[in-house]
């Protein structure tokens, strides 16, 4: 099975390429197996979403970038599969803003952890921490564990494809949140503070691309009036309606 | 990374487990990386449908039940994640039809189509058929290869988790075609001759019951009055409402 199996007639080609990445992330081991099935849920979403990046994930990109700019204390916390799809624009995002990328898995593994950090600095990631024993209360699963000099005491966190559990306790802990998830009706979209509902794969090169822009030539009176536009409820109402047109009869 | 890492408060406890059984399916070399993926999308369209068999469903299994009696040579085409899944349940349907399984996958290796059968054999299968060199017009994939007393020369086939490709050229051969499909949009659930939107781990106990049932005690005219009812596009409709109910803000 190579990706060479699939016919470029396939329909669903262009999707089953950025899935070879994710396939090629388990050989490597960097992402698992429950990390596939993660992803083939994500292709669920994206489909429903028409696989382009709408005006509901661009507004929320916009506030996002501002967000991390004005943030004292921002990580980026990166599971498998954020490293496996989009390793170079985590590593620009993370130059950018700036701010540390730190290794948070659902499926915690010390060696798993160390392949991605190996492979982020393969990528140019200048720092890149991984979990310590911690406790983040109230998370009831391996990702309690966090870097004492990261997400334990980051004001904002921005987490791509987040579990709903943690992202409810970072929530809890008093933190801002920024996630990508194709899910609108999720519960980590729901709580998080600004959810980009897209393609991790379309809307971190933008997010990164509009961080540069901004810290080029926004004032901080422009990057809080981006953040003031956004409205969290507003845009996930637009990016499920977004899924019932798809499905209206 | 094992069953155990799920906490039992996680909300999708139920689903995780069923995922289980494809993760140990590509331990035993049954699944595929893409099955992992596939088995993905359908979680997500299963948490769509709010994760139980609808009226829509139970209809379909019906009519499916009926026209599996009355084929005259009926087959049931068996990829990685439904044998994975559902081994007893495929296996009691063979002989409650009775129809041969054959092995038939997207991504093509003989040693996966030997190991699929011996699993099946392992779970009290008869028969079952492995593809041949045989093509099969208009599929431009290695689902091309089927068995020449098989699918070749079914009246009927019954193609759980099916590709659209597949599904399409078998209905363009002449055949009628049973699917089980979460996606009421996908062009499989719409080329079939009838579709069950359900999971398979619900639908094929539910259907090899049916077929027990109503080959006990239904006449011909019965069987044909259960298909005659089957509405393939109210159906498919009620479906694609479900998901919409679902998102509907």
């Amino acid at each position: 099975m190579t990706p060479s199996d699939t016919p470029q007639s396939h329909p669903r080609y262009t999707s089953l390429r950025i899935r070879d990445r994710i396939v090629d992330g388990l050989r490597r081991g960097i992402t698992s197996e429950h990390g596939l099935l993660a992803h083939g849920r994500g292709e669920a979403f994206d489909y429903l979403v028409g696989e382009r990046t709408h005006a509901f994930a661009n507004a929320a990109i916009e506030a996002a970038a501002a967000k991390m700019l004005l943030a004292k204390t921002p990580v980026i916390s990166v599971n498998g599969n954020a490293a496996a799809l989009v390793p170079d624009d985590l590593v620009k995002l993370s130059r950018a803003v700036p701010a540390p990328l730190e290794v948070n898995l659902f499926h915690r593994s010390e060696k798993r952890e160390r392949l991605i950090r190996e492979f982020l600095v393969e990528h140019g990631a200048d720092t890149v921490l991984l979990p310590s024993k911690n406790y983040a209360n109230g998370v009831d699963s391996n990702r309690r564990f966090v870097n004492p000099m990261g997400i334990s005491v980051a004001d904002l966190v921005f987490v791509p494809l987040e579990d709903g559990d943690r992202c409810e306790a970072l929530r809890a802990a008093g933190k801002e949140v920024i996630t990508v998830d194709l899910n609108p009706a999720s519960r980590t979209a729901e709580s998080a503070t600004i959810a980009i509902v897209d393609n991790i794969v379309r809307a971190v090169p933008i997010l990164s691309r509009i961080v540069q822009d901004l810290k080029a030539t926004a004032t901080p009176e422009e990057l809080a009036d981006n953040i003031e536009r956004y409205e969290h409820t507003t845009v996930l109402a637009a990016a499920r309606r977004q899924i019932v047109d798809k499905f209206s009869v």
